[in-house]
């Protein structure tokens, strides 16, 4: 059996890339894709590393019948396109953050510029899509939230240690982003010429994925947001993300006690990895992998944890297949079984 | 069925990229891997790129049965290497230049360092493993020379202009190449600070691709080598190959003309695509493709060609993977029908 | 004696470079500079690594007594700007393209779309800024043409070649340019995301830095234009041009005679230098430097010159300023007398 | 007046942009620059960027008369070389990290490799080369531990909230760095196609900067070292380093408080600027500046600082120069009174 899956504004760099590794999905198919002032066009004439879909055309609107539906849609947008294909029994996969925040007004505050949520009984419904926190939730949902990049990383670096309860508050998230993760449409300051040789924060202390981050990783322990600070940098590079976290420890632990418990927390998952050494973005350049490798900083009584992924692949797209393959009750790596390009 | 393959120094580039594009394929399994330094190492802990492979070992030498073998050793290393496989009825591609060239002396002069060619007998055996000009010749060889990253690209810009008699002599050939084609080792030169932010020739009309070129196009001409002049540039980016090639139009020939010949010649090919704009490499990127593009320069009586590839796929362990293909008798296409990771 | 310079449209990448140079210029000093948008700015503040600037303000018109006007204004907008300046007696020199091209029709064709010039008495009055060709018609100029970025690096490597009569036609030169070529507004292509790990060609033979060349290398040779056929690239770094030029030999030539000929020719030039090793964009990184590097290549009987400078120094900013000295009767290299940027 | 200069180690990334700056000091030339495998050769040759200095050779030993001496030695290597030169009067500038920690062992542990410090006297003697704290020690020493590029970046970013005790401990820096830390020779690891497009940490919380930073931030509050949990990151650009901090207030701040507070600490200061707005690395590319950027992340009791300079310039050579300046009791700025090279 092939699904068929349809993806709203393939013309965004996770619609891209959506698009790219369905190619090769065992038992998905891409029918349509929608895409607004290249409606009309090839899709393999617009974006040539697609060359390889021949006459699929860019449409205005999904004009196909579909099983599945992504949107990368630019952020508060997205809701209004996918409620009417959760209500009319399609699952939906949102990679933008529209159904991420659960809390009274954080859509408001943080994504929809002072606006309501357009769909609040869907939000309430909605299943974060993270699979090493929520994986039986999202094989039963309709409408999964995809995570967004910084969180991914963030909360797959410290979601054992704040299970097992040995780090407290506040905790610092300091993210390096490659430039892809502006978008595609990008803007002046994203010019090769301005952000190459070059490294900047932005959004000190203030980005919408902060209360995302902390969100999530109160649910692991009694609902509760924890206190994040979160930076997120720019780094010359197309893709990748590294996460440094950093949270004091709230009783002594050793490196192989650490070690053991991240090993334990992600024995059963296909994607998140725990490494010895430093990882490097590279190493899952074009993948659906994380590697995570915690320290123990001692002398500090701080637990330091390295995060890294892809963030057009576990940090949108390629998290977005996993999802879909959940909720389809396929083998969840379906289509994502594939070593990094490197170098 | 599932054919055994080993990789000879899977540790160089192109051996890791045929180590990761043989991961998926769907006839060939990689069963043994040698390297020097890092033998006794696991693949995936050496290269966590390929962390996938989990337990495989990188071992001294080719240690199981296979039907196939890579070489990605250094020129000049390669063909001790190839030969006892040769012999023993294992089909046999070398990455590397040693079987290239055929014309008397030329190993000697242009590869060996002054050294004859260890296995003479195997040189003139040997086909030169570019399937859009020699698809037959390949399929029922024991040992292809695949061709050099450069010579791959000119040729594919060239061949289809030299084949109608459009052009004469002599051929410019500049090319652009990412800096994975000095290889893993590199060297100081190589070091990130060194090459970032610069554009550089080498070896002008002085380095041993030119003579591959000038002998393979001759093929298509009668046999007599033609007149390039061949200059290689670094460019600061890992992967990617564009070459642009000038030669003198022998008679008046339209653009429309042009692109019929080059589209009529390229009808049959999986991999080369003929296109109407000026083609980027970053949209090869990770695949076996090369895109070529024909300009009548009729104000300097100049065909003008721009062709890009992937120094390492179509320019290396792509290219390799398809003439396994072909020697095996597989689909022409197994394993490599990817598209480009981009951005 | 401190002379005053004015800058229109400063907050190009060619205006901002100027400002910068001029900083530690011993006898010139910036005292207004025009924007559009950012008109009512500091300096300092919309470009901070100006910061050194304080609360110079960018303006929208020229505001203060000036004896020099350097115009960064976008092609065919520059002369309009240019004109009431040179009329009221100030030294200009337009880093633009609009009083480059002499031939009647040519800037309708190349440059202003169609449009006649607006002060034809000025463009037949205009000197083309290249010092190492016309020296004195700088010094004794009201109104300077700065060569084009390409054309600067072309010109510098063939001109010793030309004039001594050892190449003809047609000359293909191959250039590699710096992102920030594109200029600093740039647009959606020039995305970090796009074009980063990308080498691609464009208007391939169709450029209108084409015609420039190959005018003023006549003017070398009896004045009727040289057959050139100019093809740009963009690669991936900011700054740097890298031509690499390649022309069939008249005659035959030794490598020493041709060493001997470029360094004769540019004996009393200040900032282009002849290298017997391929020369490095990097190695001119903002400076006023350009190193050249003729090779013959025998075999084809071409003569190969390689050819590199910092396209908004000697290609835009620095040149400007060495047209300013000598106009102005001073030293040549005031100012400019700068080690470059290494690594 | 001028003075004359050496350089011991001048083919390193530091000695080298040393000899660039120096070039065009009013009361400083460079007469003297060592090196060792490239000795013999004329500097302008072997590194062509300063080809401006013609004949200058690079020798084996300091052969020349000299009042000043950087050394750009390797770590571990310098205090050797440095010690006759202060004990015969000459002023020294130790670039390496030979004369910075102060504790007793500290540099057996962190610097030296197990051994003892080599000059105990010189190292009890020698002044930490930061002008923002120490500008009168300096003015008056005899020799100068030039900061680590890490710590010259995070000290200014925190020195001012430490001196005014609103922050308390463990604080945390997380730095970005451009590859040329690495240094010229860089090794396997550094090569362009492995860190290009990559991030990574390294010497997590294990970094010999650590005690450095602890022990200059302790000694702004009573001359205990603070505790501080140090991680490294290499990022893919040549130059720069971004340093963001975290450090938990001990009381209420606003952020005006603050920035009057960072504004006043650095009002006499030339070349540390504080910014309201996020600094980026390229605003200072190539010259002594450093900006930070202090705010209040009042909800999770933090301040966050971000830092950035040019690590070879004030992180090394500018701030050498800097410090020769104080030591000459000439301007402070004299010879580093640049913009910076943008874009």
């Amino acid at each position: 059996m092939t699904y068929r899956v349809g993806i709203i504004n393939v013309t965004g760099y996770a619609g891209l890339e959506a698009a790219r590794l369905l190619w090769n999905h065992p038992h998905a198919k891409l029918v349509a894709a929608t895409g607004r002032s290249l409606a009309g066009q090839r899709l393999g004439d617009a974006f040539p590393s697609l060359g390889i879909y021949g006459d699929f055309p860019i449409t205005e609107t999904i004009d196909q019948d579909v099983d599945v539906v992504f949107s990368s849609l630019p952020t508060a947008e997205s809701a209004k396109a996918c409620a009417p294909f959760v209500r009319a029994g399609v699952r939906v996969i949102d990679i933008a953050a529209d159904f991420r925040l659960k809390a009274p007004g954080a859509f408001e505050q943080w994504i929809g510029g002072g606006q309501p949520h357009p769909a609040p009984d869907l939000l309430a419904e909605a299943v974060y899509g993270l699979p090493e926190l929520n994986r039986d939730a999202i094989a039963s949902a309709r409408l999964v939230a995809n995570p967004g990049c910084y969180p991914a990383t963030a909360i797959l670096a410290l979601a054992p240690a704040v299970r097992a309860g040995i780090i407290g508050e506040p905790i610092v998230v300091d993210a390096k982003s490659g430039i892809s993760g502006a978008g595609r449409g990008g803007g002046a300051g994203f010019g090769y010429s301005e952000v190459n040789e070059d490294v900047s924060a932005y959004k000190i202390a203030n980005h919408n994925h902060q209360p995302e981050i902390a969100q999530e990783l109160g649910n692991l322990r009694g609902g509760v947001p924890l206190r994040v600070s979160f930076v997120p940098h720019l780094v010359p590079m197309t893709r990748g993300i590294h996460a440094t976290c950093y949270a004091p420890l709230t009783r002594e632990v050793s490196q192989d006690e650490v070690r053991a418990l991240y090993r334990d927390f992600y024995a059963g998952a296909p994607f998140t990895r725990v490494s010895d050494t430093p990882p490097h973005t590279k190493h899952t350049l074009g993948t659906n992998i994380c590697i995570v490798h915690p320290v123990v900083d001692a002398r500090n009584g701080l637990l330091v944890v390295a995060g890294v992924l892809d963030n057009l692949g576990k940090g949108a797209a390629g998290q977005a297949i996993e999802n879909m393959n959940l909720m389809l009750g396929l083998d969840q790596a379906a289509g994502l079984n594939l070593p990094a390009v490197y170098p």
